[in-house]
């Protein structure tokens, strides 16, 4: 069995190329990379990669993270500007003994010296963005901050390999050095090929709060399916952050476990994730979840695909 | 019952400063706020605040994080230069409602706009110690790093309000932007109040890999004594590292639950901490671990506690 779970319909055209690999028996961390940089270099998504939304002074800055599930090899960066595909910089970290996790300046000068190409990364679609929530802060007093979709998957090959791996742009109008779950291990992504892998998008800030990644995939390893270990988990830290701080911020977890079983489970509204296996073509489910916790799935209709992808990528007027 | 336990003989003046505070009914957050800027100002310990040993640059960055275990409130800064006290302007993220996880110029921004001192943070001492690193690793063909003692820290104050608490400079040698677990929840702390806290150093890389701060709090919950929990997180994951991976790299945890019992175990040779409680005075034990995975202190001698602070404070020639 082989097959890849990803956060959010941007992960569509990624995962299907990833599974191109994998039906072909090629490696979990081949596909993982190839998924993350087809998400990474699409222009219209403005969380992830190219045409990212930028920090509050105007810049893109990146996080990213990769996981082996086998030798628990884990590489990620953090803060990054101006390289193309910070997924290939965490891989190739990711096969360093020491100095894994690199942020700023220092995983700048490391991506240089091993030969990645700097690209600016803010597009002028991403400007009038910034431009129009600026005037949007000052004349509605809104939170500047919004919008945190990670691309967040976990792949299976034919060899039970299993990966994990995530990127980011972060939050919208964030603090210039702020690191969200994504690259951090346990929150934003985990994965253990002899049990499973999960991965994360929602407001990082929480989602460190729980190490929920990690839970996930500790509860599969207790038995749960990976529909009843996402539920369980995201469930339990949505209560908990509740009852101990008035609300909880976004949860949405995917995970897949090494049988190709496949869960998530989310504490928002509009929610959708893809899955991709030996038995199921590359599938966009949009999530509703009731009110015992429950989540469900439905296939997205070609009228929801055709209107995102015309929503993404409609003209943008600067306000 | 008020407690603190922290790793390494350096934090026994810090802990007794923070525990001056907890006996006259003080704050978790303020001792251990407390305790943490006693070992970053003391310039002898060469892996936590001022006299840290550099990174390759020659640059001292350091990594904190302050964890409140009743909000699950959580502040943490990496690859910060040039402040006095990372443990305070870990604590001041942590009461900011997003962006509380900060890296490198971002950090430093922060911190110079909240009113936080600049610091030369690099002492002659640790250029010495800098230069000599440089010979040694030419000469002999050493490996260039060594040194990661981590300053991790639990308290408890007798309104069982609990909090966690993080300082290094990182291994020595490091590259730029390198960051280990310090920083990182669930890695190198997590605490909650209606259970306990954990704590770790050791090869962040690897810490990094079990998620073992919360595994620890996890097991705790679950009922474990913090000695069987600290025990049982550290053997597994020690076990496992070396069946993925052929070696495991330094993990010392140490723990507390809200009772003020405590426990640690470490996978190394020469791991010391310091416990102080309602009921015990400060005091610095040893560890030995047997070849059953057990953990077994003695108190310091006069002769070992005489001995530790005429090495570090010895004086330092350059070779």
């Amino acid at each position: 069995m082989w097959g890849m779970i990803a956060t959010w319909r941007m992960a569509l055209e990624g995962v299907t190329k990833g599974c191109d690999l994998l039906k072909e028996n090629g490696d979990a961390g081949d596909a993982i990379e190839t998924a993350i940089k087809e998400v990474e270099d699409f222009p219209f998504y403005k969380s992830v990669g190219y045409g990212g939304l930028p920090n509050e002074e105007m810049e893109v800055e990146l996080d990213a993270a990769y996981m082996d599930g086998t030798t628990f090899d884990l590489g990620a960066v953090a803060a990054v500007k101006d390289f193309a595909n910070p997924i290939s910089i965490a891989r190739r970290l990711s096969k360093e003994k020491v100095n894994n996790l690199l942020v700023g300046e220092g995983a700048e000068k490391f991506a240089h010296k091993e030969g990645f190409e700097r690209k600016n990364m803010l597009t002028d679609r991403a400007k009038i963005h910034y431009k129009n929530r600026v005037k949007e802060v000052q004349e509605l007093e809104l939170k500047p901050y919004s919008g945190h979709d990670t691309v967040g998957m976990v792949a299976l090959d034919s060899n039970v390999h299993m990966t994990a791996a995530t990127s980011t742009s972060g939050l919208f109008m964030k603090k210039k050095g702020r690191v969200g779950d994504s690259p951090i291990s346990g929150s934003g992504f985990y994965v253990d090929s002899e049990i499973g892998g999960a991965s994360a998008t929602g407001l990082g800030e929480d989602l460190m709060k729980g190490c929920i990644s990690y839970e996930i995939v500790r509860l599969m390893g207790e038995g749960m399916h990976p529909q009843e270990a996402c539920e369980t988990a995201v469930n339990k830290l949505d209560k908990e952050l509740i009852r101990r701080r008035g609300k909880a911020g976004d949860l949405s977890l995917i995970a897949m476990n090494n049988k190709g079983e496949w869960g998530c489970a989310t504490n928002i509204e509009g929610f959708s994730f893809v899955v991709a296996t030996e038995k199921e073509a590359p599938t966009v489910y949009l999530v509703t979840r009731d009110e015992n916790g429950k989540n469900h799935f439905e296939v997205a209709s070609k009228e929801w695909m055709d209107n995102y992808m015309a929503t993404r990528t409609a003209p943008l007027v600067e306000k």
